[in-house]
């Protein structure tokens, strides 16, 4: 069975993606970040994921992003917008996914996989520059270049499934292969109990696709 | 004044990349790791480097690199090999130089930084994939596709200005810069007072470098 490092925030993207590489036969290992993020309940979504899902294991990096900040989700000081704003969002955490790709690269080395899955979409998407389809192709590329294996020619993929997909036709995806949103949390700016502010950008999209798949929506709001 | 992030070990390499990044007129933040390396004395050298040649900024970054393993410098079940080897050593940290340059990227992105400065070498070096051209090069093609700046056309540069030269080379640059090398240390196991075993592989090829450029090694040694 082929291991495959899974990238799981506990978001709906993230767990939808774990759910399709593992009905893509791979032997699944989860990777979260603990980076200072505001929403931090996303992390216990992201256990209660894996759990459910079964996963041949989960590591929770601590990485302090705090120390560099220019985010809405890890800067406290600045406030998650909640409307709509144009171009790239304050949410956006510089060079967030190259990060969180490059740990995953480390912990796939480390494993013997080849595979990488990240949840990234560039259609119902909040405009940041490190979820475009040219991102993951330039990605991919590196990671051949940096490691041992990439050197001794055995190749590494970076899987983006839900890349070109809608908000709907993911969750309609999700549903198709049995996964349960209740257990994901979406919200960049939840509640101390862990329910969905409704307001801002992550809530908008995911509400929106509920609504677009004609699904009724299984969040928990404020 | 232009400002620049140099990634910084507390190394004799990071030293003289930083005291070249301020003799060409950036202003010079720093940034450092605190990754469950072995050595960590090098994160108080790199704190007396900083100090001494005057940053703008320092910066030291934890990352849970333990939660990856794999290497002989984050692992304590793996020992550091005291002889040389052949191929790539088990002091290579899986995807190390991307996960740093990724950090250093967000970073420059938040204090509007478009200069990278990084220490890798690639002909007296421990045969380490992620210290070669054709990875910088790759890695500032990423660079320009991750992050807002580079989208709006404002563009990075990584730069790695000792890649070509050898040991002996870039001890001399540093000496005609004014540098110190009694502030740096680059044991991979050094002794709880900080001085070098004198036997592992950045023993041996610092040893070296001192011993072609005809100077004096001022490392205390156990």
């Amino acid at each position: 069975m082929n291991k495959a490092v899974i990238l799981l925030s506990g978001g709906l993207d993230s767990a939808t993606v774990l759910a399709l590489a593992k009905s893509r036969g791979f032997e699944c290992h989860a990777i979260s970040f603990d980076y200072g993020q505001r929403h931090r309940c996303e992390l216990e979504a992201a256990e209660r994921v894996a759990q459910v899902l079964g996963v041949a294991g989960h590591r929770i990096v601590q990485l302090g992003l705090d120390q560099i900040g220019g985010s809405a989700l890890t800067d406290p000081d600045i406030a998650v917008p909640h409307e709509a704003s144009a171009g790239i969002p304050v949410t956006y955490v510089p060079a967030r996914n190259t990060v969180f790709l490059s740990l995953a690269l480390g912990w796939a080395e480390v494993l013997g996989a080849r595979d990488i899955f990240i949840g990234v979409n560039a259609v119902d998407y909040s405009g940041y520059p490190d979820c475009r389809p040219e991102y993951i192709g330039a990605f991919e590329r590196l990671a051949n270049l940096a490691t041992r294996a990439g050197v001794e020619g055995d190749h590494f993929t970076i899987h983006a499934p839900l890349i070109r997909m809608s908000k709907a036709q993911i969750i309609l995806e999700g549903v198709r292969l049995g996964l349960d949103y209740a257990l994901t949390v979406s919200c960049y700016d939840p509640d101390p109990q862990g329910r969905a502010c409704g307001r801002c950008d992550a809530c908008r999209l995911r509400a929106a696709g509920f609504r677009d798949a004609a699904l009724s929506d299984p969040t928990r709001y404020q």
